[in-house]
């Protein structure tokens, strides 16, 4: 399917988008005016018209988005019409929240194994996934498709398991860990380092005490 | 402490410095050069010193960077030589998980309570709070000086949950809800929308797809 060239920082609003369009569908909203729509999102109307022309989701003046047109194009955007296998490398808390998150399995993403440093006993899985060690890797991704990764575990397991996944043919890795991961090229890497967040969150408490003095 | 304006895009790229700098005081290092600096973190050294700029921290031509003296001042840029007392509100998998990463703890975010829909058994508690329901959170904010709370819980109790936080004088949510909270002015929101982080990825998979085609 042709794809036209959308920049990085749309990219970055487009789920908020498809959140927002979701959010109407479940309404049973069938359009929106571009000031509506600017409105409950709390972006300017011309935000709005930049990004979503790249999509030609919206029709004649007056007639505003068509959310379920607007909707599905950008899910088809995101590639989120494929469906997405993905294992959890990690099982603490963190890769037990991915796991049980069934918003991610509506949109297509399917948690298909479970893995940690070593094996556990038999009894212990997360939503039916016996959790495996990370030795059973190799074999287990040359018999399943895996799309995604998703890496919950410390800093040091996820740069060794690293290398695993992408001689795999692994493509899109999620790194939860507090490291940045060096992967081959054509492999995708999303991070999100929690830590960095928080400290962004410090900053902007206290930046704004400053503005005050 | 005066501070210079610092726009949003190196504000972001901050903790990601404070983090390699960290590595560099682990193994001893005093000073570095730009030229490494750059290898490690995989930047430009153009980027790099014009990020550093902001800090004076980059002395005369030929000695590079000072390493404790760089650390030090985007620690201080962050808000980190403040203790920051936070609460966790959802005590699910993802609650879990940030109360127990002692990281958060070494840079002074200390969890002080952790509360839930409703009250649990007095047995269930983590890292030694126990669970308290949110209709306690107004006596223990007007009994705690609370800075920080952290929203783990689904969209629909994020929502009801923040006005309580706000009016009861918490100026900074880091939220994980996966919905816009509308908070009043002077207060400042980090958001963590891990699906929307998903997305990203699977927009990355998919894109890179399309350009080989």
């Amino acid at each position: 399917m042709e794809q036209r060239y959308i920049s990085p920082a749309v990219i970055t609003r487009l789920p908020r988008y498809y959140r927002y369009l979701n959010d109407l569908m479940d309404k049973g909203t069938e359009r929106i005016s571009s000031a509506d729509l600017s409105r409950i999102m709390n972006v300017t109307a011309s935000q709005i018209r930049q990004d979503l022309n790249h999509f030609g989701g919206f029709g004649q003046q007056g007639y505003g988005y068509n959310v379920p047109h607007l909707y599905q194009e950008i899910g088809r955007i995101l590639g989120l019409e494929h469906e997405h296998a993905m294992i959890i490398i990690g099982a603490g808390n963190l890769g037990r929240a991915l796991a049980n998150y069934v918003n991610f399995e509506r949109r297509g993403f399917r948690i298909i194994g479970v893995f940690d440093k070593t094996d556990r006993p038999g009894d212990e899985s997360i939503r039916g996934h016996r959790i495996m060690g990370t030795d059973k890797l190799p074999e287990f991704i040359s018999n399943n498709r895996v799309d995604i990764a998703a890496l919950t575990l410390p800093s040091e397991g996820a740069r060794k398991v690293c290398p695993i996944l992408t001689e795999g043919g692994i493509k899109a890795i999620w790194n939860f860990a507090h490291t940045d991961l060096d992967v081959p090229e054509g492999v995708v890497v999303e991070n999100v380092h929690l830590s960095e967040s928080l400290m962004k969150l410090s900053y902007a408490l206290h930046a704004d005490e400053n503005r005050q003095d």
